[in-house]
């Protein structure tokens, strides 16, 4: 079965104007990205709804799932694939009992212990960071590519690491093991997000 | 059947510090409130839920709803009893489909017409104002007496009056038929609320 998430792109729309989001992500699942996250902070809910359902028939689509941040709402509202939450969203087990077994659960982990605790908690992956620092979450702590492996090796789900990651420091990881990378600025910010996927889909086959 | 539409409390945090929020409502209630609005803006999901848990001990306690405004997942995580949503917030309808037919559905309206809208869309009561000048909602357009009433007698379920509202003013709209007024400031911002409660509770009769 293929790995939706080899090449996980998270949204962004402080690099990419609401305008050019769908277009953006088009490009970008041309280039090879696998799966879709929006995120998106300070909307209002009908805006995020609206966005939600413009992605949706793009990654409907490509077949690519879509996985909504934070918002378990706009999830439903939409029909989204998922939801991916942290700590400062509701609890994963709340989560979890609204929306069924078949929805994707992503749960944020930013060590080995944190990232047993989300495979208790019922998560379907685990995005484990910041693997390089970020400007993204400026406040994050970075782990190596030996916490990844740890994290890959001591659990049974899939794992993606996230923060910071580009086609130039992706090497750092070769041989980590991890299941995937998830990108916001590397696509998002990128003048080419099609050939910027293109090239990270070339190399986490080495992951 | 008593109604639970006749003092409405919509919680504010910028007029009561969170610390407050709990034992304000409590007291709030204690002086005749029926029914209790957790409305949250810029607050993270993790703690707008950790509010409403809070709050709906409160609420249950005294057997009086709790509604919360905007966030349906909020709303299903703390199984309230229901949802209230604006214009920017996601469709009624789509509201409706996900919380199923045994929650309340509020819909605000700023006139005849979308008062309409809002039964059509399945709105179990409706809130309408602005009633008076509001300092928590200074862009809203300021309705009277007449057309409280004539939204009254052109739909079928309750309205509760919006806005402004508070013990000098709500003379203005006696006769109007409305089923009961929402307040924010004269009972959020009130050093006694459980008193500021108990003098709208005596005036809400003659609406």
């Amino acid at each position: 079965m293929a790995n939706c998430y080899e090449l996980y792109l998270v949204t962004d729309t402080d690099l990419c104007s609401r305008e050019k989001l769908t277009e953006t992500v088009e490009k970008a699942i041309l280039g090879g990205v696998t799966l879709v996250q929006l995120r998106e902070k300070d909307i209002s809910s009908r805006a995020f709804y609206e966005e939600a359902l413009a992605l949706k028939k793009i990654t409907e689509y490509y077949h690519v799932p879509l996985i909504i941040n934070d918002r378990l709402d706009i999830m439903l509202a939409v029909e989204a694939d998922g939801l991916h939450i942290g700590q400062s969203d509701i609890p994963a087990a709340v989560a979890r009992r609204i929306m069924g077994e078949n929805k994707i659960l992503g749960l944020s982990a930013g060590n080995l212990e944190e990232a047993r605790k989300a495979k208790a908690d019922g998560a379907d992956y685990i995005g484990v960071g910041a693997v390089f620092p970020t400007s993204t979450k400026k406040d994050a702590v970075w782990i190596g590519k030996k916490a990844l492996r740890e994290i890959k090796t001591q659990t049974t789900i899939p794992i993606v690491g996230i923060g910071g990651i580009n086609a130039e420091n992706i090497g750092q990881i070769y041989g980590s093991g991890i299941d995937g990378i998830a990108v916001v600025s590397a696509i998002m910010a990128s003048k080419d997000p099609r050939s910027a996927a293109a090239a990270l889909k070339e190399k986490v086959k080495y992951l």
